[in-house]
Parts: structure tokens; sequence; C-alpha cells
């Protein structure tokens, strides 16, 4: 009979819980988030924050690279997303006008109107799973906590 | 000649500002650890996770089911997280012994001894990404806006 090994030790215990709270509360809100934007209008959370992306860009229109850079997350799982959302015409793609070499990602008139539909109800879900469950106070400390972590990494 | 329509506004500019920080900075730090992990150690971050979970079980064991209850971020893609782990030797699986209708997943010894080198570099790799980069204030602050929003989630 052999002995179990203790379980790995990291971190203090308080930095530790910080660090399993974050993990386990950034991924049930994402979740909840992911969840109520594919029933409600049949999107994921990645297809909703490209489509956020590029309605935010001049004539709603960016390059694959760029928008890359904008899209943390799913960046590996970009291309692939981006098909799919053309082939349900959420999204075009085009040659760079410019240099014929890039590829520029644009968001179409049936993109926005479900983007558009689907803005509210997101908005509903971030404030429900988020901002009603914490103070004003607290939402800026979050913000200047998260600022801090952001800028650490640019530094 | 059609007008680009302005872009979807929601939340207020400070909410707004703080959700689209934390989207960022979090999808960041998950990616850097992430990174840090496949390339000193071969381990995604889903992968670690499970290994963590596993370590700290009694006899670094847990049924499938309440395996996916602590691993929220990936639940969908459990199955094939396991799958891949268990042809690498890190995992293994077995009917449950009391009602051989479950199924448990086992941490192995070569699983226990990969999480055993990999955990140094990981701890190293969160301290970096986040721990160095706030006081320990700020890092409280943070773990009590975190309980109140996972509260919230449960109540």
């Amino acid at each position: 009979m052999t002995t179990t090994p203790s379980p790995v030790r990291w971190l203090s215990e308080e930095d530790q819980q910080v660090w399993r709270q974050y993990l386990r509360v950034s991924m049930e809100v994402n979740e909840a988030l992911d969840r109520d934007l594919v029933q409600t209008h049949g999107l994921s959370l990645n297809e909703y924050e490209v489509m956020v992306v590029l309605s935010e860009q001049p004539e709603r229109r960016i390059r694959m690279s760029a928008l890359a850079e904008e899209i943390v997350n799913s960046r590996s799982r970009l291309t692939h997303t981006i098909r799919r959302m053309e082939r349900r015409g959420l999204v075009s793609r085009e040659a760079c006008a410019d240099d014929g070499r890039g590829v520029n990602c644009i968001l179409t008139d049936e993109g926005y109107a479900v983007l558009e539909r689907a803005a509210p109800d997101h908005v509903d879900s971030v404030r429900r799973n988020i901002f009603d469950n914490i103070t004003a106070a607290e939402a800026r400390s979050l913000g200047a906590i998260l600022g801090k972590l952001g800028e650490s990494r640019h530094a």
C-alpha cells in the first residue's frame, strides 16, 4: 500500500484563494454570458466580441491581422470563427484595396442588425452577472486593479 | 453611399471600461499562463487544472461527473481533454467500485510527477503575471470583489 503524496502547495494560502476564486468566477461568468447569448441569439461570446470590435471600426471593417490583436482569447480559433460567421452572412472578407495583400473582415448589414438585436440582452446579462452584484466603488476598484495588471503586461 | 451606423453603446462609460478591461486582461493572463505551461511542460492550462483538482482528491481520484463540476471552463471539452491526457499516461479511468455505474478519473504516478515538475514554474508564472504586479491590499480587495461575484451566482 502506497501513501498518497500530499497535494502540491503553491502561493500563500491567501493568494492561492484569490487565484482559485479568480479562475472559478471568471470561468463561471464567461460561461453564463456565453449561454445567454447562445440561447437568445444563437451567438457565442467569441462571435459577439468579434462583432463588437468590427462595429467600432470606421466603415465596420478591419484587417484580419489587426482583428486578431483585438480578440486575444480566441486568436487561435479566429479564422475558424470568421469562416463560420461568414457562412451565416454576419461578416464578409475581401482583399485590402490599398496593397492587395492583407484581408479585411467586414461586419455586414445583416451582422450589424443581429448585433443590434443581441446587444440589449447581452448588456442585461453582463449587468446581472457582474455590475448588479458589486457596488460602484467596487467596480472602480476592480477597474483600477485590472488596469495595473494590464499596464504591467505591456510595460 | 450609406452612412455607417454609430457603434453599439452599452453600460455606462465607466462600467464599459471596467468590462472591456476585464475581458482583455483576463484573456491575456490566461493566454500567458497557457503559453508558459505549453512551452516548459507541454501542458495546457486546462490540463494543468485537471491535474491540480485530481491531486487534491483522496487517493487522487474523482468521479468524472464531480470533476466536471470543478472544471468549469472546459466542461464541454473535458471528455476530450481527459482522453488526450489518458493517452499520455497522465490520468487513467476506471469504473467506480461502489456502484459500477460512474467512472472515476485518477491521476497516475506519472501524472503526479509531471504536475510536481510543472508546479514551481506555473507558480512563478502566476506570480509574474498577477501577484507581482499588485499590492497585497489590492490582492485582498480583488479576492473580496470576486467573492461577492461568486456568492451572488450561487445565491
